[in-house]
């Protein structure tokens, strides 16, 4: 069966999402045997020569993509976000003087400062409930405390759609941040961050691995008393290999860092896709005189996910339904917030997003 | 390209492991484009129908090969079995009036009861060191605690190839099984278990999923205050989508399901080829005169991982290059343990085995 011998939708899905093409080609070609190891990646232990060098070579193709300093460890883990948002604070948090700071900005930081109020003490440093997240703060805005064990926020929120341009100032407070949904899509001063988590599942791979860059001098933090799993230090010690990591998630981490860097040309290049990809979506928001109302302030939108509503549920239905029958699928908001969710990371072609701002237009003419 | 086209070897990886080839076969067949979703099960949203449904029906085929109790959930995890070695007494023992009872038989019990006793005070109830953990324990000889807040064993100890035949006899206490290395080895009484976790890379799927079976009843312990993600509950009330699972793992999983339902008959069937084939390799140490010096009690042989030493190191690096000439891989043992180890998990087809067997007598022929 040949790559074109079967539909592909244009795959709009917030995550898990869509993956480059050439990716999974080069991974269906090898599935049943992996280059000289006479088994699939799937099938080969993590402490064998192939899988050791796959493990180095993702690593190192990290490293240059985002220019990761000596100073950063970088991890594959499992457990997504979701176990991220416990093991910042049980590893930077516990036993710190200061509480960690949060900025809120939708959803996503909403939950991450629940379960660090578990391990302990939380300040919210901003919130944007009061204008529904629309928007980052100005530096100016932040209550930040002095000495905090350390600064979080959400680089992008994906129902509100609401993406920082820069990273907030906070003083000298280590800066940690939840980029999941917008990793690799644009480069990142890592210098900056203490710690920077990404679970896979939208622009860097499969679900079921999360990328965790530290900076070294954190790893101090981590008590002895920790679980064996939670503490960075396992894994920095081990080389992300403290326990089995997630090989074939792994494996494709490192044929997706190898498309942006052979294929897309790397992180500056990467970026400038998306802007024009989202730009053609915001302009068709921005000239439909309010048919469809997008969700974030103007300076605040998202690259990555472009959220809007339409003048009521029954067009939204139909909106959906319409976009169907042209191939672009999973548009359905989050059911927290409604409306439209176009999801336009990394691997999205420059046809999806035409295709849609085409129809966009259609459907209004059809039905403004 | 075929299957065929490309060498693969007989893999005795002690895990990840080899998988069955039709499995490797279905996935590689539909990997860019799965059933009506027209995008790869990597891509698809686990909130979606596709995965939805990979997800019920991957469950719906564990519980009818495990015949799993309407007194029992099922979750889909990750972290492996080393979270488990935390998730099981944070969610257990944290806040029970007796300790955990550990029964050691080898390198991984150990580790459990390393980890159980961050979180609780831990009671061994019988160590396997003084005979360096070549046997199971007789019930009789078990020191078990009144009202154990669990009791904790390894079903297979993957490192020093011991393996129960059979559920230790703990009364009343709820039964825990790290059952990582011959989960849907055999069939399982889940009746008689309170909980049951296994990781996925052995005989069920790929590194990444972990499988937990827990009685319901014993939810009633998960503290509210536990991170997110390490509380079972978090898992059992949104169906093991608390947040994004390993999407393809889980799927794997299910095809793995699929090929002991369809391929091999069911639980009992595999339980018999596993005995056939192990058979075949202990008949060949225990006919070898003490050339192959096997490291388990008779009663005591894992059906999964057969552990062996030859007379000197010499001797072991030679056995281990004469077998790569017959493209027998990954025999090496364990580093802690040394030796010769075969891994002959479920997918290991008979003709590997038969391969090994033909090698050993030779090998034994030329050098005794």
């Amino acid at each position: 069966m040949t790559t074109t011998s079967k539909r592909r939708v244009f795959n709009f899905s917030a995550g898990p999402a869509v993956l480059p093409v050439p990716v999974l080609e080069q991974a269906r070609e090898e599935f049943l045997s992996y280059a000289d190891a006479g088994a699939s990646v799937l099938e080969i232990s993590h402490r064998g020569g192939p899988f050791v060098d796959i493990l180095a070579t993702t690593k190192q193709r990290l490293i240059d993509l985002l220019k990761i300093p000596e100073s950063h460890e970088l991890l594959f883990l499992q457990g997504g976000s979701r176990l991220q948002f416990s093991m910042v604070p049980m590893n930077l948090l516990r036993g710190q003087p200061q509480p960690a700071d949060y900025i809120l900005t939708g959803s996503w930081g909403q939950m991450a400062a629940a379960e660090a109020r578990r391990e302990g003490p939380v300040r919210v440093a901003w919130d944007g409930g009061a204008t529904d997240y629309d928007r980052w703060p100005a530096s100016e805005a932040l209550k930040l405390t002095s000495g905090a064990a350390y600064v979080h926020f959400t680089s992008n929120e994906t129902i509100q759609g609401v993406q920082f341009p820069s990273e907030p100032n906070v003083g000298t407070s280590p800066l940690v941040c939840d980029a999941s949904s917008d990793f690799l899509g644009r480069p990142l001063p890592v210098e900056q961050y203490g710690l920077i988590y990404a679970c896979a599942q939208k622009n860097a791979g499969p679900a079921g691995v999360t990328v965790v860059i530290i900076r070294k001098d954190l790893l101090e933090r981590c008590s002895a008393d920790l679980p064996g799993y939670c503490n960075y230090k396992s894994h920095v010690d081990n080389d992300s290999c403290y326990n089995t990591p997630p090989t074939f998630g792994v494996y494709l981490v490192g044929l997706v860092a190898k498309w942006l860097q052979e294929d897309v040309g790397g992180l500056a290049a990467m970026l400038q896709r998306n802007q024009q990809q989202a730009r053609l979506l915001y302009d068709v928001i921005d000239q439909s005189d309010g048919f469809y109302a997008g969700h974030a302030q103007r300076r605040s939108r998202s690259l990555m996910n472009v959220i809007f509503r339409l003048p009521n549920d029954e067009l939204q239905r139909k909106f959906i339904d319409q976009a169907a029958e042209h191939q672009l699928c999973n548009l359905k908001g989050h059911r927290s917030v409604g409306g439209i969710r176009a999801s336009i990371y990394n691997a999205m072609p420059l046809e999806g997003v035409q295709t849609l701002c085409e129809m966009m237009v259609q459907f209004q003419k059809q039905y403004a």
